[in-house]
């Protein structure tokens, strides 16, 4: 067991440097046993280092014993070993490894980390494509097995990619509003008070107090504006104690919230939030080809489609869309998730986008704090934003004066006493301003196509699951 | 009211862009109402933006009326303002305000957002320097007055300069990490079972089940390198259900943590730990001098001062320096809070450094599932990290062995059924890995050399505090 006996020098090689040009040295390896099958004099097995795999042939030899044959076919697929040898051009190229022109003559085996005999779920089921075997006779790895199991089924190829991919969305969040002059804040997720009625609300004791979760940001980020902070943005845990069992819904995600103050028209902010969408699209394209490419192979996906400057339609024109495909419905009506989705495919035929912002959306379907419209208060200063025909954002210019406010949630029956430190942040001067949220979680899944939210979520939680 | 009626070119500019080189210019700008006063046919006024300040003139005149002047002096402190006048080179420096060089001759002003008449405090009054008038005979706003009413306290520049500061420590984190190979992962913050005994945890109701609050996110970040991570970092809150009320304790605080499988020795981690607070000392000092300098006015401390490469002291050599000063301990006694202080004055006086490492702590004060040390079992393989003398990192290597995890647990008297997922995390394999975690509010208030962790908490929650 490696107990830091000693300090060396580091003098591992990767198995992604692995090639032609490296014939006939000798490497030294760090990687798992992904596979492994002795005959007779032989031992043929194979190494993984993340998405990277090489193949190994240990044969009896001079340097190498049917003792260390025996062993080396004895350890258990998973375990951690160093490995030593040298590389050797194939004729044949090994189509069943990353590494495929050349293999590995071994000289020496040393397990660093030995895994149990028995592995609940094998990765090479679990790294299956959907593809492959369409009759079923290969095992599949079901959600189930796979969740329970998070640290085997995370070391898949395309698990590394995914999570990889998903660090990505949030390091472009950051730099595209870090060079629009955002600042990050930090916002409590301790609250004293459940906001919006106490529906879904996780409550706990909190000394002699009662505390609650916070369910957004929200309050926080427009506090932030009211205190001169001007932009800002914040990344952290969100939870909703909604028992929702859906393909989309966990009970704690990743918020992705901005908030920022404009000078005449919350089209500034629509304005930044559509290219910061556009930013991170472009930057995952990019900078993230491996990874889509290796999460597509194993979960086939049409390539996320986007314009720039990005598709912006009023809600109007929306509804118009929907009804001229056959969809009864009020212009004001909210619309249905089936509708939204069917709204995302007509969007999708019409102006070949699957990024596009829906604005203007009526005022009755939003909250009390959402700016009405100027003119006509039938509609509102608000929109949604959408990928794959799925909600990402919702988000809008939020009153800033404090007796509209108070006007305002009396229309909605909301009593006063309940939000008046809400209330009070706005009676010191606040600036006009606007912004939204974004589900990490579910960016991560519509821009790779995914099916389920449990698939870009490291360790999910829903109603049901709470481990590991 | 601001109800976006209009799509407008912004025109406006920043205070901070006025100076002698725009003088005989009209300028727009929006900012707060910071003080006023009127005098004959005169009104004089400071606006404020930020930490920027520049003082104004009304005179009745060709395009200034009587009731104007009237208006603007009845304008509430704290408004937000439209502004349009002209640039004028002044005689002798305004020294009360940013803008010295210059005052701006006013010919329009628009209340954009009105503030209360009556604030429960004074923004002069909050940002009154600590060593200004030590007599006390000008109003200083206490702690708890600030909190409650913090939207009005976050507007100091002091505050606006301790929060981008601290938004820059989190950038730095993330980028010394991200060029090292890291990568970024989520951690569930809600958890199934009550790490160490319970102690200190809120727990809640969790649909028919129960939940609890994360007290670190340690499990998920060692999960992460037993799926193959290799190097992982993650920034979130961290809960603690203690009730200390003290300078430094808080019960919701900011957790940056890192986590690294080595290859031979966890001192490799121990370096990248180590660089990485260079980085981020420097970062601070080179990005932020402004922000340092402006809470360094109201808040007088020394320079932060930092050694390339850290200093890096054995828990031995540690007791033997407090030794020699009169301090009488067993070797391995654990470091009190006091005797940490001190310890931090006897290495800055030798070693001129506010930053320091203390490696190989003795095993018995450290958590079940620190690494011993291979040759003495007294000690083990891991440390602490100081600023100004008090701890703002813990780490240590982890054990990566299931059998020998249950072996150190038992010798800790904790029952195996309580950490049996924990165990189960490393028989599949894993490698050599150690770590730490950073308190990000301590690191903010150390660096700047503050006295209370509610100066670098937006919103701070304590025993006692739970808003806004």
């Amino acid at each position: 067991m490696n107990r830091s006996q000693e300090i060396r020098p580091i003098e591992h090689n990767e198995i992604s440097v692995l090639n032609k040009t490296m014939a006939e040295k000798t490497v030294l390896l760090r990687a798992r046993l992904h596979t492994s099958r002795g005959k007779g004099k032989q031992a043929f097995f194979v190494l993984r280092n993340r998405q990277h795999t090489v193949q190994c042939v240990l044969a009896v030899g001079d340097n190498v014993s049917k003792q260390m044959i025996k062993f080396v076919c004895n350890i258990t697929k998973e375990s951690i070993v160093d490995v030593q040898g040298k590389v050797v051009e194939v004729e044949q190229k090994v189509e069943a490894c990353s590494v495929q022109d050349v293999e590995l003559h071994v000289t020496d085996v040393f397990v660093v980390s030995a895994a149990s005999p028995r592995l609940p779920l094998q990765i090479e089921d679990a790294m299956r494509p959907d593809t492959e075997d369409p009759e079923g006779l290969h095992i599949k790895v079901n959600q189930d097995t796979r969740l329970d199991n998070r640290i085997l089924d995370l070391r898949t190829p395309t698990n590394q990619a995914i999570y990889r991919l998903q660090a990505g969305v949030c390091h472009q969040f950051r730099e595209a509003l870090k060079a629009k002059g955002f600042t990050e804040i930090m916002c409590p997720k301790l609250i004293s008070a459940a906001s919006e009625g106490g529906a879904n609300v996780f409550g706990m004791k909190y000394f002699e107090k009662e505390a609650f979760l916070a369910q957004s940001p929200q309050l926080y980020k427009q506090m932030a504006i009211a205190s001169d902070f001007e932009k800002v943005f914040t990344i952290g845990p969100v939870f909703r104690a909604e028992n929702s069992n859906t393909h989309r819904h966990l009970t704690e995600f990743v918020g992705l919230d901005l908030e920022m103050a404009f000078t005449h028209h919350y089209h500034e902010a629509l304005k930044v939030i559509g290219d910061l969408f556009t930013s991170i699209f472009r930057g995952l394209r990019d900078e993230h080809t491996g990874d889509i490419e290796t999460v597509n192979k194993q979960y086939p996906a049409e390539p996320f489609k986007f314009l720039d400057p990005p598709l912006c339609l009023s809600y109007k024109e929306g509804v118009a869309m929907l009804k001229e495909a056959g969809i009864e419905m009020e212009e004001t009506e909210d619309l249905s998730t089936p509708n939204e989705k069917f709204l995302g495919k007509l969007v999708k035929a019409k102006y070949d986008t699957d990024f596009y912002i829906l604005d203007k959306y009526p005022l009755a379907v939003r909250p009390f704090y959402t700016m009405p419209d100027p003119e006509n208060p039938k509609w509102s200063n608000s929109y949604d934003m959408f990928m794959r025909g799925e909600e990402i954002l919702s988000g809008a210019q939020r009153i800033h004066d404090a007796d509209f406010l108070v006007e305002r949630a009396k229309a909605h029956g909301i009593p006063i006493d309940t939000i008046q430190s809400y209330i009070d942040s706005f009676k010191y001067g606040c600036p006009p301003h606007a912004g939204g949220g974004i589900g990490l979680e579910r960016v991560t899944m519509l821009y790779l196509g995914l099916d389920n939210i449990r698939k870009t979520s490291m360790f999910p939680r829903d109603p049901k699951r709470l481990t590991p």
